[in-house]
């Protein structure tokens, strides 16, 4: 049984779900220092101009390595605070059942559904939790820095995947032209199944230079997405991890409820002491539950 | 119903639980770059000479910006690699349940079955995931690099909890004090519950210098873990975590196998046209499963 206040969201959240599919939702990862919170900054000025409201989520999964990053990015990001076409939403609780990703889902949901038609979601750090996240985009732009020198090198394993642009931000420093070469080495490595051909899009983004050719990258690739074949193709397995998501929070909160604290901490005693093993207290307390 | 594979496992490993309990573990996290595979090396070296053997795992939990790290990382250790005293296993999978901490945890659980005194865990990149996974250790090493400058600002957050020994590893380089000053200026911030206050060691892992003081420093909070009290205020909740861990893993191993593939499918594309919620899905889902 879910608490009551669950069960309120839920059926929000239930009543919400017709309503959305209509916005666009841009994830943005990279390196901390990377100006990502400057990029995000750049492209909503843009979209809240252009057509409708902008709604930004800024996701950190409190990292030890990432946890005080947020208050001086954010600040920079203070013109947008009061803006009514922009609305900003800080997550940073990541709750004991890891989810995360469904509560940034959510909050996409509603977003979505209140009529703000630009999404865009900003990780800090470059965890696994972050990669979770920016994949409940439809698109995400990675971004880096010149000089990264071996770093480039570093993130080869699984870059290919999840970038569907890549800024170098900070282009006028030096080391920009030897940071695109290798950027467009591995790139050449790699080819997707849709075709898209993923462009390297250099920006100096505190002084809004390269943002008009980052947001036509943009479109570019959200016209493809709209292609009737592509939407499909993408969108299935997108929902059912995204359900798959959800079942697993909710076994687990239903679970813990249904189990008394007291209880838990008695057989992890006996685990201590190695008088029961993990396994059998897990069948044991399997069976009262009645599963 | 658990299949064949996954069912022996749990049997061999109910079997060990009660042999388990002997070995020491230690955590070891910090940023790529700080040179933690060195240091690792070097305390596998110490270690197996003073005492019983020594087990390394080495974690990446496949995030797309640390991947490609680990090979150049883990040439440094193959004078380990043929080491009968020494076994190492690298584990780079993340399933799909997230369940990598309990791998982790299984396969600590089976070296120190399997009589390996002093067990260190490595992780490459400082997500999430990674804090998870070194919480799983008895003690935690943290590394850090002189001339880090504004990331210890960035790392204040959470690093308090998690470090119980501070490595600044290439303390030949410049910086070293000012990264000292700044590190001690933080940690005189927090006081711990069990009176432990985190050293901060100066290595040269490169070269052997300062392993001593580190092993020094390892075996002094060591000493106090073993304490009656603090053992059982400290574990008492560490297995409780566990439990819950895989609880949870046992839950959505055992609903995805009672959910057929193309059942989730034609949900997921009932998704996407809108024409049910997620949470009406679920509702039926669990319906169905009898639950």
């Amino acid at each position: 049984m879910e608490n009551s206040r669950d069960g309120q969201v839920t059926e929000l959240l239930r009543k919400l779900f017709p309503r959305t599919g209509q916005a666009f939702v841009i994830g943005v990862t990279g390196s901390p220092g990377s100006g990502k919170s400057t990029l995000v900054d750049q492209l909503a000025h843009h979209y809240k101009d252009s057509e409708t409201k902008v709604g930004i989520v800024l996701v950190d999964p409190t990292s030890p390595f990432s946890g005080g990053a947020i208050l001086g990015d954010r600040i920079r990001m203070q013109s947008l605070f009061t803006d009514p076409r922009v609305f900003i939403r800080s997550m940073a609780t990541r709750g004991k059942m890891g989810g995360l990703s469904t509560a940034v889902d959510e909050a996409l949901m509603v977003l979505d559904a209140a009529g703000y038609g630009t999404l865009i979601v900003e990780t800090v750090g470059v965890g696994q939790d972050e990669v979770d996240i920016v994949k409940t985009a439809h698109m995400t732009l990675v971004v880096l820095v010149p000089g990264m020198g071996d770093d480039i090198q570093t993130m080869k394993a699984g870059i290919m995947e999840i970038g569907d642009i890549f800024v170098i931000n900070k282009a006028d420093r030096d080391g920009i032209n030897r940071t695109e070469r290798e950027l467009e080495a591995l790139l050449s490595l790699s080819s997707r199944e849709d075709g898209w051909e993923p462009p390297i899009v250099k920006t100096v983004a505190t002084q809004g230079e390269g943002i008009l050719e980052l947001v036509e990258g943009i479109e570019k690739y959200r016209d493809l997405l709209s292609e009737p074949q592509s939407k499909k193709r993408r969108e299935v397995p997108w929902f059912r991890e995204r359900l798959v998501e959800k079942l697993r929070d909710h076994l687990t909160r239903d679970l813990l409820e249904r189990i008394p604290e007291e209880e838990l901490d008695r057989y992890a005693e006996k685990m201590m002491t190695r008088e029961l093993d993990p396994y059998t207290i897990m069948d044991r307390l399997l069976k009262n539950l009645d599963r």
